[in-house]
């Protein structure tokens, strides 16, 4: 536990609500005392769940927000018209315990896909949620988890003694497509909404849009951020500047504890014609079995860089591309030599780090996955048997 | 071995040029006695092998090919110009001994990239080559595999006694992006080079393209067919679709032949708004190691299949969506109730199939993968080193 506190006016609560079998926490809340201005990106999925559905809407309808309800063990997708209703009733029943209109709620469900809330127990749990409620993050990164084999946060404070502090989760099934699953950045700065959601795509991009642990895209991705305001104003840029800080540290942390990762996997991309392209070169390679696969085994076999990227269709010129890993070139325009042994050696580290220039371009672009070890398949083949 | 004869006119011949350090046959070519019209689909990687980008000038001259030089061990990619200069020599080099227009000659490469050809060992072997043509396809279909274990042959016989005889390989780096690594077709039926052209996209479309291992698209991907036409004139629709018939039979051989595969993996989507989103939907099935470790561990978790479709971007009415495994229907529009047990007995099978309705149209598609194992991450942690 690191004792993280959170901004000026949140508190949050968490406890067991008997959703996951195990008996660990699964039912949890953030609170804020004040309105907040918020921003929100969900999955581009079409199968997405109700709680990025009903948020959707809630977030089109331009109000303000007062409190997330979260909870783990059971994604609420594919659950037909009764996992709507069952969604619908949650952020009933904690608007009404928190005596907040009930569009005022956001709710984010995480866990199996294709099985009903377990709905009485959610209710009563939600009753007694308020009971607990306190300053202290770390209980709520904690509640939120599934795979995840440790909390997610990260904070910041601003010249205007404002703060922000980021929370997030996520193992398996992560390949954002404009969220990941559970990011929520909550701030006492005081911030302008419109000019918040014009920014925030452009930062999703860069940051929770850029990690992969597997490239299957979840039913529940999201990211919000919500400012209570309660710490007064801030300059837009200095704010926006910390967030994306904030939202990359929790993107690293997410692919550092990828399901069944040893290490994490970073890649640069230069010399592209488009950030987009250099986005989806870096992401591509990030998400290539056959390179997730030789990061593990300590193998510099560039050869599946070059691959990945052609697979990723952003305009190369071969010619002029280079490639290096761990800092030594093995690649510029034809195979460079290089002793094996030593750059096999640098590859046992707890972060390999690919860079590659295009040739083609002048943009950048970074994006962050892991190895791909002979865990992630035991993890994943007996997940719900 | 099948003791699979070539169709009339065609002859083989293979041998171990010292390529590969295992002293495995590693060159070999397939050499047609009279011009053959032809259809050729590659990879559309951005960063494609010399023999591919070649292979293509050579296609849109629009001339008749004689013979084909096939090389495993060695992509003969990212090598820069000395490695397009050393595929041109290849297919020189065949087209003198042969006595036929360079122009003639296709080459295909596979193996490691990023490595030049040993040229002298390659030179000598082409030398030798034509010795041992025969009309044996089974030394072919043997010489041309990397990490595939087994070789992959097809054949079929036409109303007229004309025949097509295919032959794949491929087993890992398996998502092709207009054919796959390596699939020759070989027929002595006499075909109208510019209808069998017109055919051939949508033919690699619904069998190679619909194929996946591990979503990693090479640079070296092709697809050819050759007819010599010495066996006469076919019905053209019969021809077309026995070729298809031919290419799917060795599609689903590669994926079943997938590195570190336990089963073969088929989807097939109906329901769809377009073939190519049925296609898409099938193939992002394929393609998910959620969905594919779910398959390894007898899981029914068909929640990773709402997942994978959604994730497709292909239209669906969740609503109307329907999902079956081995014949067990288990979702439609919600959950529906099942045995877990029977459901996970039935997925002990050589084959698993899933049946998806996406409810929005009735475009329909078929895609095929394999199973997701612990020995996928060891064959591929330590390929090089």
């Amino acid at each position: 536990m690191t004792d993280l506190q959170l901004p000026t006016g949140f508190r949050a609560a968490a406890l067991a609500a008997g959703i996951k079998p195990s008996g660990r926490t699964d039912l949890s809340t953030v609170v804020s005392d004040a309105d907040c201005a918020w921003a929100f990106a969900g999955t581009r999925s079409t199968t997405a769940a109700a709680c990025v559905t009903r948020n959707r809407d809630v977030y089109a309808q331009g109000g303000p927000v007062r409190a997330l309800l979260v909870n783990a063990g059971n994604a609420n997708a594919a659950t037909g018209a009764r996992g709507a209703a069952d969604n619908a009733d949650m952020a009933d029943a904690l608007g009404s315990v928190l005596n907040v209109p009930q569009d005022s709620v956001l709710t984010a469900s995480t866990g199996i896909i294709g099985h009903l809330l377990p709905m009485d127990r959610v209710l009563s749990g939600i009753e007694h949620l308020p009971e607990d409620l306190g300053s202290g993050a770390d209980l709520f990164a904690q509640a939120i988890m599934t795979t995840d084999t440790r909390p997610k946060t990260a904070s910041v404070t601003l010249s205007t003694g404002a703060r922000i502090v980021g929370t997030a989760k996520g193992s398996g099934m992560i390949h954002p497509d404009m969220a990941t699953m559970f990011a929520f950045a909550l701030t006492d700065a005081q911030v302008d909404q419109s000019a918040l959601r014009a920014a925030f795509p452009a930062i999703v991009a860069r940051t929770f849009n850029a990690v992969t642990v597997d490239g299957d895209t979840s039913t529940n991705d999201m990211a919000v951020v919500l400012a209570n305001g309660l710490a007064g104003p801030v300059p837009l840029e200095e704010f926006l500047e910390a967030l994306e800080g904030v939202m990359r540290n929790l993107a690293r942390q997410i692919a550092a504890d990828g399901e069944g990762a040893t290490k994490l996997l970073t890649v640069r991309v230069s010399g592209a014609r488009s950030e987009a392209e250099a986005l989806n070169a870096a992401r591509t390679c990030c998400v290539s079995p056959l390179l997730k696969s030789a990061v593990h085994g300590n193998d510099p076999n560039w050869g599946r860089v070059i691959m990945a990227v052609g697979r990723s269709g952003a305009a190369v010129n071969v010619e002029a591309m280079t490639v290096s890993v761990q800092g030594h070139a093995v690649f510029a325009g034809k195979p460079l030599s290089y002793d094996d042994a030593t750059v096999s050696q640098s590859m046992k580290a707890e972060e390999v780090v690919f860079e590659i220039n295009l040739g083609v371009g002048e943009a950048v672009g970074e994006a962050w996955g892991c190895d791909l070890s002979a865990e992630y398949v035991s993890i994943n083949a007996d997940y719900t048997t």
